[in-house]
């Protein structure tokens, strides 16, 4: 049973505030062989890949045999079904559109002092995504990572995806040929990442991360950081749904089931105006419960991570949702413009009932790949940025550098900055002079 | 000494991979003390940043004394020069019009399905700042790290900075006071991060938190990362310059040398067409070494890390750039716009040779806070941005939903999640009828 509250209850607040602060996950202690496994690889390279590889998914290669060849990727692509591979181009076709309006522009103005001054925008010049393998190796999470590197024009994508006993998914190889990927190895776990961060004979090093992974591959992002740039360390899933009794139970029953079938830790909670309908929208997910094939996963988050909360009006739903800040936002009322409007903190927004969350999960065009836990306070869903860089640009002229010099000299002084002021001062004199 | 060497000679490869992965910094591994004090503060809040001001600042306050007071504020402003408050005043009015124009814009479009897409970008509710106290208390700091967070509307701005023995920078102070901070906190150290990041009974918790500081704050930091946004951990500060023979030898040397005075880890690098000119240069860096107040760290920094290079041509020059990817680069070249179109990775470029380093600290306008150590080849500078969190918007009328539902009811059955395929499925049999 998940909770069922009521805002104008009085012990609402510290129900609420128990539904935030739940701890969702266990993360197993396992930095400590993190440490050791990147250590191995830097050390050893292709070996310690092999072993490893060997030894977590009982596949034994050599060193050759790392890299997938175009003709293996061929062989595996042809697996694939007409109608998946018309699906998967669809999808990538409506990513792609979506984040190509996001490429930010370079800007170069001259200002009333005389001073050139702008940035521009770069493509980091290697990336690497991360792609589980065995039941979490989605082929919508090859697309939603890699098609923003290539929108935003990395001239070089690597993937690396384990495959446990030898057995890789046709739909993930064919989503990484869609999206324009380089180069796809048969690694996983943190070996994997070490080979990305540091490379090894076969792989060359990439300069950003990507991708969601276990335990394992999240401390070897944390590891990694620094020497890398790395995307966010991903957490369990979250929905959060307000609707009114204007919706059919049936839909919003399927959405919070639609993110409690991803893990046992995810969370969906749904925030309605009216008290019956939340009732008959958690018997709908019972009713769900007793049929769906991921009923067990699915279950286990609903029971203990679920909550229905009422409350008298839409604004104490806004405010409610802000303090979660959940990752997906479904806006299931009579005008969701209006209620979007009043929400600050979300990673993605679905608005009306028409609109599910996995739609956003597949076919929408934003991205998939969101804040969890409360990040979206701080944190925006993956885009082309994460895979660019800017670099600043400043152009004096002697007249700019008359015009704000003796500011500079002024602060360098203040800072007992001398060198500072000096690299200011003598072209200063010489361009009086 | 700094090392002079020749790309054209043959073991230039070696000893140049030597300089890039020169240790520069020892970091005192001080994250078991950082991790008490986070737990400490989060358990007893302002009792234990009193406890800890008392210890680390020599200063005994009570709790009312955490805040400055407006009156406090006022007092010490009241005490800068007309000059120094000018000067601060040039810099910040500069830097605000810089970052202004990094607002991004939100988006909205409707596409050939009829689905409804866009995102909007906010700021964070709150965001603190670090100011370091003592020799690295910066008042430009303080613009550079507040402003662009007012810029982006950050409606709440805290800043923590410690003041030993009570004393206080009134520069700092009328830095907040310009950039519109809100709250001034006289606390530093990991304990000035732990109570930003949870809250103690007088400070309020905040989203992010950015600045620079020692290696308790930079472990603090850390930790906290996921509770709260922060900025990047910068290492020791870097300067490449680019330069041929037709430039004055003093411009460059104190170019390299206000990088020098920084700290003893900082790295200052020439990379020049002309051998003489490079020795030139070296010669002006020691006679100023003689005199330079900060000549203990200047000359440490120079003798450990600095460097000369002598290559035969601008392209060569622009490739060790790159591998180098610093912080700052100046380029003091006759073209320097098309030599700058050569470079790829690089925080801020210095067109010229009337634009030194030092404007860019202070008064050009682009921030100061650049990405070290190699990560430019993946990250940028500080910006409006790194205040701002983007939510993406999905809006589906029955008509788009028919369009692009079916490809994600099979995506969402090539990855055997049923419930995601059900909730577009109810839907689109609704719709059909």
């Amino acid at each position: 049973m998940p909770v069922f509250l009521d805002s104008q209850d009085p012990d609402f607040e510290t129900a609420f505030a128990a539904l935030l602060s739940a701890k969702r996950e266990d993360s197993p202690d396992v930095d400590a062989t993190v440490a050791d496994i990147i250590a191995d690889v830097r050390a050893r390279g292709d070996a310690a890949l092999l072993e490893y590889t060997a030894k977590f998914d009982r596949l034994e290669l050599e060193a050759g045999g790392l890299a997938f060849s175009a003709q293996e990727v061929d062989e595996l692509c042809a697996r694939v079904s007409d109608e998946d591979r018309a699906a998967l181009e669809h999808a990538a076709e409506r990513i792609r559109a979506y984040h190509e309006r996001q490429m930010p522009e370079d800007a170069q103005w001259t200002d009333a002092a005389g001073a050139m001054l702008g940035w521009r925008w770069g493509p980091v010049a290697a990336a690497g995504l991360y792609v589980p393998g065995g039941l979490a190796s989605y082929p919508s999470s090859v697309l939603m990572n890699a098609i923003p590197a290539k929108v935003a024009g990395v001239p070089r994508l690597a993937i690396t995806v384990p495959t446990p006993d030898g057995i890789a998914n046709p739909l993930v190889l064919l989503a990484a040929r869609i999206s324009g990927v380089d180069e796809i190895y048969r690694v996983g776990g943190a070996q994997a990442i070490a080979a990305l961060a540091y490379g090894t004979q076969t792989i060359r090093p990439v300069d950003k991360i990507t991708g969601p992974g276990n335990a394992f591959v999240a401390a070897a992002k944390r590891r990694v950081f620094g020497r890398v740039g790395i995307d966010m360390i991903a957490g369990p899933s979250e929905i959060l749904v307000i609707a009114d009794a204007d919706n059919d139970p049936d839909f919003i029953a399927l959405d919070l089931l639609s993110q409690a079938e991803h893990d046992e830790s995810a969370q969906s909670i749904l925030i309605t105006t009216d008290r019956a309908f939340g009732q008959a929208v958690a018997k709908a997910v019972d009713g769900h419960l007793k049929v769906l094939e991921r009923r067990a996963i699915a279950g286990a988050s609903w029971r203990d991570f679920g909550a229905v909360i009422t409350v008298p009006d839409l604004d104490v739903a806004a405010a409610l949702s802000d303090r979660v800040a959940p990752e997906h936002l479904e806006l299931c009322v009579a005008d969701p413009d209006a209620l979007s409007a009043k929400i600050t903190h979300a990673g993605a927004i679905f608005l009306g009932q028409w609109t599910p969350e996995a739609i956003g999960d597949y076919v929408g065009g934003p991205n998939h790949v969101l804040p969890t836990a409360r990040s979206a306070r701080f944190s925006s869903g993956l885009s082309v940025l994460d895979f660019l860089k800017r670099t600043t640009l400043a152009r004096m002229t002697p007249e700019a550098l008359r015009a704000i010099g003796p500011a500079a000299e002024t602060l360098a002084r203040a800072e007992s900055l001398e060198a500072h002021g000096l690299s200011v001062t003598a072209r200063l004199r010489k361009t009086n002079g």
